[in-house]
């Protein structure tokens, strides 16, 4: 439940000269992730955002372990790792369909009043999705 | 005075396994060449919206004639096509080092009032520094 | 069957702070429409490039109607203009969730030998996938 | 010596609807940063990739402190962290035209024959630019 998987392929302006995904496009692959995890939980980024609660990345490392190509499908595999509080902490492993590991991932993300851009706890109606 | 001309270089991560700039990279570069013409007029797109002005891209046109490398020197010439109304237009030609012909482009762009979203005629103070 | 469509949403990384997707995001969608056309009829782009067929773009159109938002579902309808010779022609349209149209383009790619670096006509492989 | 510091503006299209420079854009910008540091060194990337030797990323950590802005003016400090090996360890300051601090990164880089897609010693070539 605290676990989600999404996938999707690799596009071509993704790739570089290297003939593989360039690096720096893995961040947003992390973020389609996020993304999906929160979809999974009935949570939408979207809706947050709107409603004055921003997640800013506070961290972010990544560990290459093989390259993805172009028209891979590739899979973002995204879990929580701790219950959060004024952040929030992610692990990934990125897989490729052979089932390879392509990359593993971590984020620390901080929940932000919009407005007076200050941090704050994790919403109530995160932490209620949340079991632990 | 209605050209500019900007210079960089070709970041790797811009390229794409063909070894050449991916092509959906170079409206980054012409909207570069963009704010660069404005910044010579000492206009600041950056204050522009800060005052609640913006220009949102209606159409583009690029005609792909040869390829940027990686750590190519490029340069963009923006000029301005006509004069701006509630619309701007501009047209572009990128060159490599060698003065080569990589690009050329068409923009039209829509001034806006950014917070009742509708279109406007070009600020004065754009006019007053364009002399036709 | 000279048309397809694919959809997907919108990721957060492809806004820019205007609040709408940055309009040089659009040639990747456009991308991701002719892969998907061609896979349709049975064909990979990645073969196609690992039999030494590339298709760079020659010319590429775009008129921005209305914007796509971040998480909005969006889907390119892509479709072939009409029978490929040394050169292929697209056209393309882009909608939301709520069947708004955000974006009509037009794309020119050539057939070439990577190898050679010519134009060739489009091959026979692909010729047979398209009854005219 | 070994450190090298590269300056310029970010664009637009770097930009998220946070309003601030999308945080998975940063890689480019210590790519840029490194290219920088080889070329002050009187080596060109470039010309390693074309000889045959890649240095595809590992490794990478970033760790995000003050955002930046469209149009800002931000500089990449690149430093080698210690003599190269089969690996080549970067950390990374990025600062602003304030002088505040927005990012502190290391990367870590594998040497890599690229027809043989092997490990390989960090070239003599380099190794006898850096004084130890």
């Amino acid at each position: 439940m605290l676990t989600n998987e999404i996938s999707f392929r690799v596009r071509y302006g993704e790739t570089d000269q290297m003939g593989v995904v360039y690096h720096g496009n893995y961040p947003q692959y992390l973020e389609m992730g996020r993304i999906s995890w929160l979809r999974a939980l009935d949570l939408s980024y979207k809706e947050m955002e709107a409603k004055g609660v921003m997640l800013p990345v506070v961290s972010l490392e990544m560990k290459f372990i093989k390259p993805a190509l172009f028209d891979d499908l590739i899979t973002v595999k995204t879990m929580l790792k701790n219950e959060p509080q004024v952040r929030i902490e992610f692990t990934y492993e990125v897989t490729n369909q052979n089932n390879e590991i392509l990359l593993k991932a971590n984020t620390v993300l901080a929940f932000m009043d919009s407005r007076k851009k200050r941090p704050i706890k994790c919403p109530d109606y995160i932490m209620e999705k949340l079991i632990f």
